[in-house]
């Protein structure tokens, strides 16, 4: 009897513990990604920051996986997916089939609709959308350097970030340390410190998903870097000039929540940094179901997607919910996922019933800024410094391979005694004028 | 009376000594560059071979200057210097003007009048550069491993380096590296040890500017890596299907040294890097002087430019005759000239007569793979292991910033234990094909 072909579409947290999931088993595996590399997703915001190198942060999905015998690493755009010829659309016009497929292909950015402000307002999910958020950081210091007219140096040094989940929290206390300690002696016309930092959220709070001290301690912590925090406010626009903003509508009030207004306030900034919608990878609307509303895959209490059982889908384009509520977007939740939709196949292999999955939740964290973190783990809140190093310790030992540990750890240390972000490089475009 | 302010175009070696010989001194001083960092140039190398991060062997030249009061760094590109209104010609019709000029651009790529190559074999000056080259050859191997036909595989997994120099010997072994070490567990379908990578150099010998048993010890320690290497050959066309070259015509014959022709062999290589020409920066083309043969300024003993007392240059934009020998191409020649260059400027404020410069010449070296060197220290030729040693610590004691020098070390350390490569990330431009 041939063995049983498994095709794994994606090779970030929930693909790779697919993966890994089966080392040993009687299948052959195929992995599918269109990056050749793995990217440790909750420090990116670091490498756009200046603070980690793209090395630091990611490895080679062919090196993680290089000791899996039965696994295969493919470089390879998927286009789509077709569940009834068991086929994954790959590259000119190639096409692999499966006989099991799990699909992990993650979220994207999101503009609620204004796909126009992807160029004005760069979001955080691949390596080069961290260095090319670091780029247009970076290039606004040395712009408003350059430039005399003190209203449009005002508007290069105003940096707006929208959306105050844990990306925008952190990239917003990240941002605010390089301004106030990084570059301070860097210049001789612009004082780096007085730029002005924004971040906007819809919601009454930021780190919606934590609960309340927290939420405080966050907003507090923001604060104390300079941080001007406005949460219940509405992005309306994001144009040459900035964003247009008005408070969120009451809850039943009726109002529509988009579109410029009368009402709308401006603010002029030259760097909106958008992290804020999320969608789920295009990649799910070929399986011919029914999305949610961000366009994931409302999967079975196994991952399998309806009507589909040799298909499942984990992480972020997964929809499943547990004790009423979604389960969030989360490392984690993809990890864990990962691994019970490859566990699944071998049972289904093995000819016995797929088994339901349960999501463990070992906590969530934030930081923000250098020596602050929030985060409740087990059920713990913890905030301050002391959640700083555990969230360090923790995030130094999840990441992937002994040096890349190595190197971040002593990246960190460096950083928290001399302030530096040694990695202030603007590379990929010329500067523009 | 006013201070004499004194501007510097160009922020490598040459720009940066010219800089810091500045220091204290009662001037101001302007430096402009295209890019926001110094680059370690002869470590470009190990990025574009996914040893380095760009962040190992770059600094943001604010940076490294942000101690030095008398310094203002610009970003801007330098379109051109008017010698007649004393103004350098920046973006967006700025202009700057001086009353004492350094031009430190340094050289760019040269194709020998074939521009079309350009897009085919990219050539190493920058750190985008590195990463280009670095994308170009991972993804070869990427491609190879997806590729059912066996010719075509051969192709992609033909690799040409134009350029026996030290950045074409050095890249050269660690591309044989790489095949051969860091990823061989990494395909299933493929060997990249089976790679084959050829090194063309026109003139008889790889490292010409070396003296002879060095020469044949860098050949050597090559082809024990596994490289072929080809002197006497000369490149005639460069295109999709990989590169033409025939033999180099013997001194004296009278025969031509380009165009496709008859005679011709091809090598059919996916990918072709560029190691060979070398032209100064087109800046210099506006000094309104008459270049030699590769675009350099002649300069005068002192480093001014002929006609203009004011005006000096330094590094590979400056053309300067030393004991009947061009000065090469090196960094130190840049460093010296551009400390003399800045030396003559104060001797000129204080009315003193300037003084001519004399390089000091205090050896070359090229590394050949892991644990392999040549070099010429103060007269005297190493070869082997021990000037593989003497390499790296020169080489490290030299990076700007201690930290740099630190986490180079670190990298080295591990990459020798282990013949990883831990940075093959591919970025910039998506998979292609």
């Amino acid at each position: 009897m041939a063995v049983p072909n498994v095709v794994i579409v994606g090779g970030g947290f929930g693909g790779l513990d697919a993966a890994r999931a089966l080392a040993g088993a009687p299948v052959r595996v195929t992995l599918l990604d269109r990056h050749n590399h793995h990217v440790f997703q909750p420090l990116l915001y670091q490498v756009a920051t200046a603070s980690l190198s793209p090395g630091d942060i990611a490895s080679p999905i062919r090196w993680i996986l290089r000791r899996q015998q039965n696994v295969e690493v493919l470089l390879a755009n998927v286009h789509a997916i077709d569940p009834v010829a068991k086929r994954v659309e790959i590259d000119a016009g190639d096409a692999i089939a499966y006989e099991y497929l799990i699909v992990a292909t993650g979220a994207t950015h999101s503009y609620f609709g204004h796909d126009d402000w992807a160029a004005r307002a760069p979001g955080l999910k691949t390596l080069d959308d961290a260095l090319a958020m670091r780029r247009r950081m970076l290039m606004a210091f040395e712009a408003a350097e350059r430039e005399p007219d003190p209203a449009k140096q005002k508007r290069l040094l105003t940096f707006v970030i929208v959306g105050g989940g844990p990306t925008g929290v952190e990239l917003a206390g990240a941002l605010a340390e390089i301004a106030r300690q990084s570059l301070r002696q860097d210049f001789r016309r612009i004082h780096p410190e007085s730029a002005r930092i924004v971040l906007l959220e819809g919601s009454p709070h930021v780190l919606v998903n934590f609960h309340d001290p927290l939420r405080d301690a966050a907003r507090h912590a923001l604060e104390r870097l300079g941080v001007e925090v406005r949460t219940g406010s509405i992005v309306t626009q994001v144009d040459a000039d900035g964003v247009l903003w008005r408070p969120a509508p009451r809850p039943g009030s009726g109002e529509a929540s988009a579109g410029p207004d009368a009402s709308a306030e401006r603010i002029s900034a030259d760097t909106v940094l958008w992290a804020a919608g999320v969608a789920a990878s295009p990649i799910a609307k070929s399986l011919g179901v029914r999305l949610d509303r961000i366009g994931r895959v409302p999967a079975e209490p196994t991952l399998a997607v309806p009507g589909h059982p040799e298909i499942f889908v984990a992480g972020d384009i997964c929809a499943l919910e547990q004790d009423g509520a979604w389960l969030p977007g989360v490392a984690q939740v993809a990890m864990q996922e990962g691994a019970h939709a490859a566990r699944n196949i071998l049972r289904a292999i093995g000819g016995n019933p797929l088994a339901p999955f349960r999501y463990r939740d070992y906590g969530i964290m934030a930081t923000i800024g250098r020596g602050s973190a929030v985060g409740e783990i087990f059920g713990l809140k913890i905030s301050g410094f002391f959640a700083w190093l555990f969230w360090i310790f923790l995030h130094i030992f999840w990441l992937i391979g002994f040096r890349n540990r190595f190197v971040v750890m002593t990246e960190w240390a460096w950083a928290y005694v001399t302030y530096q972000r040694r990695v202030r490089l603007i590379t990929g475009d010329r500067a523009e004028g």
